[in-house]
């Protein structure tokens, strides 16, 4: 593997290797294997740390560093969720077949495809560069970002610190662009809560009400309440936090029993406005508003580590952006919206980004990826790497 | 039997054969065989007419009797709904134990207690008066009201009215009073309605609510445009109409996904001043003026056969008022409270009206009635009986 010709550590090769590996959470599926040989042999000092948690599976990782000082770090996954019907699949979902220009397989944007053009990306930039080129470049990769992700990042995080590992910048590679590569860099995701909500009543026959407390009424208005204001306007960087009822069940198939308790489950996606703790007093305040003094509830709120976060816009978000508009031609937008993502530990060790393929067909039947995308997108990271560690630059760089 | 002595025909002996007798829906338990064979001792002809449907089971049923003229209806039923966890019960729930003054079984109340008192008086009626007391009596009796109610009162009223069998009045005896013999006497009875109510969203992640619809909002609104004004003020004889949410649910498990259906069942008890068809309307023009142009749902209505009925005071109610003063020293109220019972399908037949034990403990662990009220009740009977067909007045009465 380590004297095949550089074509084989082309994107789209090292991203064809990964897909091969059914590295479905939790299973490593060779994926980290594959990755520890060629880092290895690439001059990195490769880390195989495994993690355990009661009630969870054991997980795999990856850590691997090169050079010293300011230290840019290559964050992902190559964790993959199941195939679902492999059968309706166009091509086998772990085969990496290429058709039409684009690479099919689970992973292909979400996201071993992103890790494939980092890792081709550094490879050629050592290349052009060597080992000295003035700073240090580590990956961390976890194979628990799909599952429960209690034994990846944040332990990963955890590790490298107790070693005195430090970071300068993370560039994330998940898939971060909605249709276009180049559309769209995250600077910092919204938080998440959620909470259950229970209303109590007393049961009885519906046709002696006034014997029976309907919890489900009160249901209703607890949930008008919650709903009636918005929680914010949003903010510079972020969207306004919204509130959506999830689910909201009684299960009573007597349709002549009044029931005695009726149920519900909200989440929140909340920006910088808030913190878990404001949020929690402010539901609290607008469920005693709505209930008076006739409805009887409880709120169960479930613990979160998903706090909203930014990385405010500084020199290295402006090095991708203008790596990315000058490979794409566009000017991504800085945004913080979507789905939760190991961002939200990462800022904690240092300032983080993410950008990565065209997320449109992760988690789905054919999730695929233009050829042409991962060349372009390892070219984006090769001009962050450029720019990141200038040439005679290396002296003047602070940590 | 027939031989026994007369206290074998007591009101509290016939309810112990009777709850002897283990006829839990849709067993017959040998209890229309007990009645048939002392109805037929008595005089009258017994029918056992055994109806089918499909995807029910069998049911057998009795029709009795006797005289000619002017025909008092005595309707019930003999199954009972099960014991529940029998060894909770203080003894045995087909036992017919007495402690305390009270009888203690299944049906004690509701309404093998109600029948043997109808019985017991009708046996002393006809010892006083002999077989020519200037009219008729019939006993429609089945062992379907408390499962599907398919193959019993609808079916055996059916099958009288094909043979020619008219009736004057009906005396009905479900358990009417809340907590004392005399309280209450039902002349009529609501209706029921139940509809699932079904609002269709669009799934979707939490994190993107724009690319989904949330479908809990939309049901949320429908509900507060169905509970938001009273369906009337209730009549001279009926509360107020009610509706009563029963259940309401979604079942999603998963807290990030925005779900693409919820559904609702709604239960609505409403008076004469509804039909099904005028209630179905109103629904749906409540549910369009909540919905508008946002919310896409849809209302199932089931088909009920329990509309709002109310048979208008006249003399019969009068005589079975007067006999219940007379007896108890209460003035019952005329009520129309309640859930349904068979009295919604013999009042096509006959004017019909509701009189029996304390329903305390229906339905419950331990049900039982005091002796003293089986007695009473009786006796009440006996007093409708010497009212309903007087001395010497046979030739004047109209059927």
């Amino acid at each position: 593997m380590t004297d095949a010709p550089s074509s084989a550590h082309s994107p789209v090769a090292l991203a064809q290797g990964l897909i091969r590996c059914p590295s479905v959470t939790p299973q490593e599926g060779g994926a980290l294997a594959y990755l520890a040989e060629i880092l290895t042999a690439a001059g990195f000092t490769v880390e195989r740390p495994v993690f355990s948690e009661p009630g969870t599976p054991d997980i795999e990782n990856l850590y691997a560093r090169l050079g010293e000082g300011p230290c840019l770090l290559f964050a992902g996954h190559t964790d993959v969720v199941p195939p679902g019907d492999a059968a309706a699949w166009r091509h086998d979902p772990f085969a990496g077949a290429i058709e039409g220009g684009e690479l099919f397989g689970r992973g292909a944007v979400d996201m071993k495809g992103g890790i494939a053009c980092m890792l081709a990306a550094v490879l050629a930039f050592l290349g052009r560069r060597g080992p000295d080129f003035g700073g240090a470049i580590a990956f961390l990769i976890t194979g628990d970002e799909e599952g429960p992700a209690v034994n990846g990042t944040v332990k990963l995080l955890d590790w490298a610190r107790a070693r005195g590992e430090l970071f300068a910048h993370c560039l994330l590679g998940e898939p971060t662009n909605p249709d276009t590569l180049g559309e769209m860099i995250k600077i910092g995701r919204r938080g998440s809560l959620t909470a259950n909500l229970t209303v109590h009543g007393v049961q009885g026959h519906v046709a002696y009400p006034h014997r029976a407390e309907n919890p489900i009424p009160g249901l209703l208005r607890l949930a008008q309440g919650l709903l009636a204001e918005p929680l914010d306007a949003g903010t510079a960087h972020f969207d306004a936090s919204n509130l959506e009822f999830t689910t909201m069940d009684v299960g009573n198939p007597a349709t002549n029993v009044i029931p005695a308790e009726a149920r519900a489950t909200f989440n929140i996606r909340f920006n910088d406005l808030w913190t878990p703790e404001t949020l929690a007093a402010e539901l609290e305040r607008r469920l005693a508003a709505a209930a008076g003094n006739t409805v009887r509830y409880s709120l169960d709120i479930r613990p979160t580590n998903s706090v909203a976060f930014l990385t405010q816009p500084d020199a290295f978000v402006e090095q991708v952006a203008d790596a990315i508009e000058a490979e794409t031609g566009r000017r991504p937008a800085l945004s913080t919206t979507g789905g939760t993502s190991d961002a939200r530990f990462i800022k904690n060790a240092c300032p983080v980004i993410e950008f990565g393929l065209v997320g449109r067909t992760m988690h789905q039947i054919d999730e695929r990826v233009a050829v042409a995308d991962l060349d372009r997108l390892a070219a984006i990271v090769g001009r962050v790497l450029d720019a990141y560690f200038p040439q005679n630059a290396a002296t003047q760089r602070q940590a």
